[in-house]
């Protein structure tokens, strides 16, 4: 259990693609976050000033370095709450999880692993990426009960190319595709996202794809002050949703304030936690 | 005129926001150039092994440290060049410049400061980035008569924003604005500038703004075989023109071939050298 992090990582890495959905990743991301918890319990917790109206945070320190901001009421650090989840998705039966508790455990799995990473590499974005990547495709294939695609094949016409994407899911004919970009966080390359959804709604039709983005966070600490904001451009956002495309739904697990609020404005854009994405994947299409 | 080229760098950094297309940047950036070349007079030169038909290549070195790759036809490195073509453009008289020469030469001021920071800092996108913006936004500026903004107003019903932007000109009423996004290379970021054009069409209506990126180049070096390919993705750039928005043209400093190949496919993207800019500037809103 009290493995290296970085040697589950790549165990990890090599099995991954072979079944997405599967069972054997999932264990595997538990012995990614046990160890990643046993190196987290020899570091430091560092409070944060939180400037995000109530929210508190705190960063894992070591030595001099410092990881990102760890959201304090999402943290669980207990590898017995994935042990538990991880059984209730062997069973099929989420009943007794609700979708805080699920948010929570998938936080804690994935900031724990940018904390990790935070603490022994230098200015390194692409890992933790790469593994929330794992993380949550491999949540959503189980929960769609599908594995993913990355590239699609576009016939138009004269034309006929393979277009690289995001994580696509086809559950068949008469039901819905979904186009799942992942991010650890989004700033303004967000755009892409919508550009995105837009080709693929050209390219075969409004509403054959629906749009789930899932990101993680969108929190910036200031190293010297020590203070926590969030980067959020709302308006942006708006006019994305009603020029380039329609997104279904946006699901954080650490949903940012200002953007929770595009809920109530109209036309409302759907921002929510990602443990409500296991209870209402299958109304998303109506 | 042998400063060095990072102090000269800052001085046109303070400066240029003051009169983004006035003869002071032009001066400027002529110092630049002059002192970079007083830099790389000093280095040693490089063959590289080009793996694209009919473009030949070599990079600056000084140490260990080897620059991005150099277009061999393109490259002048000779600072009278820049002297002409600042006294024409002073004179508003260009007759005597073909397209090809204003693009070595705009290609050689480009490429010099890119060689010189990949010289001299490590891993330093951000300031050859800032460079090339500088370098040519200031020449759209000369050419369109009108300095650019980076912001626009959104008016829309209920809603009142202010959308960043690249850099927009607005040459008044009954004439086209252009939307100018700036780039040394592109890769899969590419469809961020398609997105801000169907964001444009979208708020203020289609054709209002002319779309008109400038990219530098798409070379990319293989450091340990010392081969150059250019990193090219024609088939998606179609699906972008079809479904995102309509480009006006694509200007290239080193124009890939498989894009300028582009101009052939139907329907067509026009991608070109930006030399022509200067004589179609006026001919493209028809």
């Amino acid at each position: 259990m009290a493995d290296d992090p970085l040697n589950a990582y790549t165990a990890l890495q090599k099995t991954f693609a072979a079944d997405i959905g599967g069972a054997a990743n999932r264990k595997a991301i538990g012995l990614i976050y046990s160890a990643c918890l046993s190196f987290l319990k020899k570091s430091g917790r560092e409070p944060l000033v939180s400037l995000i109206a109530g929210k508190k945070y705190f960063a894992f320190a070591q030595g001099k370095k410092v990881s990102r901001a760890v959201n304090s009421e999402l943290f669980v650090g207990d590898a017995r709450e994935w042990t538990a989840f991880d059984a209730a998705l062997q069973r099929k039966k989420l009943s007794s999880f609700s979708p805080e508790r699920i948010t929570q455990i998938i936080y804690s799995v994935a900031i724990s692993f940018c904390a990790f990473i935070d603490l022994t590499k230098e200015g390194d974005q692409k890992t933790p990426g790469t593994f929330f990547e794992y993380l949550i495709s491999h949540l959503f294939a189980w929960r769609l009960g599908v594995n993913p695609t990355r590239r699609i094949q576009v016939l138009n016409l004269d034309m006929e190319t393979n277009l690289p994407t995001d994580f696509i899911f086809n559950l068949g004919k008469d039901r819905p595709k979904f186009h799942l970009p992942i991010k650890t966080s989004t700033r303004e390359r967000v755009i892409q996202v919508w550009a995105h959804q837009r080709v693929l709604d050209g390219v075969f039709g409004t509403g054959r794809f629906l749009g789930t983005p899932v990101i993680l966070a969108e929190t910036k600490t200031d190293r010297r002050k020590r203070e926590v904001i969030e980067i959020c451009l709302p308006d942006q956002w708006r006019i994305y949703q009603m020029h380039i495309a329609q997104l279904k739904r946006i699901y954080y697990l650490d949903v940012p304030a200002t953007y929770g609020k595009l809920n109530e404005v109209f036309p409302p854009i759907n921002v929510t936690s990602f443990g409500q994405f296991f209870f209402e994947a299958d109304k998303l299409s109506a």
